[in-house]
């Protein structure tokens, strides 16, 4: 694709450029070299590590292009790398972009994308930094990777939950599938991407990551991209425990409009919500809302493997890691 | 794609846990904390700067599931990453791979192309530290994205050739279009791997690049991934130079059996040779052979903007980077 791959890289470029590119970044991180050579360059101060993750997105599977404006993908595609940063403690540095496009897809289409994906890096003080474009034989595919930094051993992992640790989250959730459930079971009704924020442009939660990883507050952490269930499992696994929530607890998010509340099933198993998910010590005291999120004790870290809910009759019952693939096929 | 995907995820992090994984990986760079937890954690000794790069490698453009086996497809993708850290003198660390896969693909095929993809990284230390999986609703795709590091500020950029530089290339060229144009106009020949396998098996520069790098030889590099015409007018763009070639001191592969050399059109144009194009300033010595490799003057920069190729009969004109893509297509 000689023309159209030229012509797009120049523009991202161009929107690269213009917004943090070669721009100072802050004292702990550097990107001495950018698009346009073999591979980019980045230089961190000493006792930093460095904290990689890549997400793809694909349409028909991530999105779908009748669903969702160029600009939600966009946001999208970085946010879930920014998100994984997040769930470090990490604070975001750079990011790459390997797109591959249809032949047909018009121009403007990618220009909003890129805008909007651009935009929400700046936000975060992370520049667009390298990449790879490509035609696509059949729909649009980005995979995105976010590079970030934290102190050296202080990044926060999934595995350091202990029993005893009480469980938290961030925001709400369900947010973000009931918005898949809404255009899956009534097509016919137009989805506003207002009504439903938290699945067309989901705000990742850096801010609240760095501060819990700097003040020692996390001993364990993951985001919820897969679900509440889905994730604890993980979180469980890796940590060698298990975990008791109590679904009264579990905050659930207000969509639509009217506003209502989503159901409990889409708050245990519903993804892409983005929120964070940690445990802490029992002295650590945690306070309701941090760098502007509402945190929610939901429950407890146990010896044994299972992870059980309790239910409002004091009834528990095992949850299952349905995960997210349940909602969305 | 809960299963499959599951079951995926688990084959990759076997193989590659059996591998590299863990090990030490040498004495400047580590992996701390790989597959199982939301980002992978680098951490590099003080004085080394990160290289990092993205290739995309998808089904029915970087190659035909009937035209290349899938240790091929592994092998390949992987090495062009490798590729753009050999072109900045760079010692590669870390691998991070982004797959989907079409529901209906065998396992017996992702098993054989991970397993080619990770023991190229074993040869050179590489450890597959992550990445992402998803199911594809088309064909197969993969994005690879390469770590290395180099010394703080001594990573060869393309941007350092200067007028009177020499320029030099490694091994030969046109080797790999040249079993593209093989498949593509003679479809009922069998093309065998062995016959071509600077298409199918490219083995990337990389202690050609370190030693060119840390023997202060090469200006400026850049690898023949996009073909010799395309990569040499990065290079001078890069550098804001132009360049003169000799067309009868380019080496041109020998390929097919009976073997027999590649046209010039295929040597000066054909892509993903995974050769190293580098320039020396006048009073370098460079050997004939570095690490193995042939490497061969082919020509010098000039001050103006122009890149010429001069034939036999000494007439100069013009090369245009018709670039790769003019071949596969």
């Amino acid at each position: 694709m000689p023309l159209p791959e030229k012509a797009l890289i120049a523009q991202i470029r161009r929107m690269a450029t213009s917004s943090t590119q070669g721009r100072a970044l802050g004292s702990n991180r550097t990107i001495s070299t950018a698009i346009g050579d073999d591979c980019a360059v980045l230089r961190l101060l000493p006792g930093r590590e460095s904290l990689i993750t890549t997400d793809l997105t694909l349409e028909g599977i991530h999105f779908r292009r009748d669903w969702h404006p160029p600009e939600s993908v966009g946001h999208r595609c970085l946010a879930r790398g920014l998100s994984d940063i997040a769930a470090m403690g990490g604070e975001p540095v750079a990011a790459f972009l390997s797109l591959a496009l249809p032949r047909d897809l018009p121009q403007a289409w990618v220009g909003r994308f890129a805008r909007s994906l651009i935009s929400l890096g700046e936000r975060f003080g992370v520049t667009l930094a390298g990449g790879d474009t490509a035609e696509s034989p059949n729909g649009i595919l980005a995979d995105i990777i976010v590079v970030g930094t934290a102190p050296k051993g202080k990044s926060v992992l999934r595995s350091g939950a202990r029993p005893g640790d009480r469980i938290f989250v961030s925001g709400e959730l369900g947010g973000s599938a009931a918005a898949i459930v809404q255009m899956r079971t009534k097509p016919q009704k137009k989805v506003r991407p207002r009504d439903y924020p938290r699945h067309f442009y989901p705000e990742p939660r850096v801010e609240l990551g760095r501060i819990l990883r700097e003040k020692g507050l996390a001993s364990a952490m993951i985001d919820t991209s897969d679900g509440l269930s889905t994730d604890l499992a993980h979180l469980c696994e890796e940590s060698d425990v298990g975990a008791e929530v109590e679904s009264v607890l579990i905050p659930r998010a207000s969509v639509g409009r009217p506003a209502r509340e989503v159901d409990l099933d889409l708050a245990l198993h519903g993804g892409e919500d983005y929120e964070l998910l940690f445990t802490a010590r029992p002295g650590k005291r945690i306070p309701p809302h941090i760098a502007g999120v509402a945190v929610t004790h939901i429950g407890h870290i146990t010896r044994s493997r299972l992870i059980l809910v309790r239910n409002l009759k004091g009834v528990a019952y095992q949850l299952d890691p349905k995960g997210w693939e349940h909602f969305r096929k």
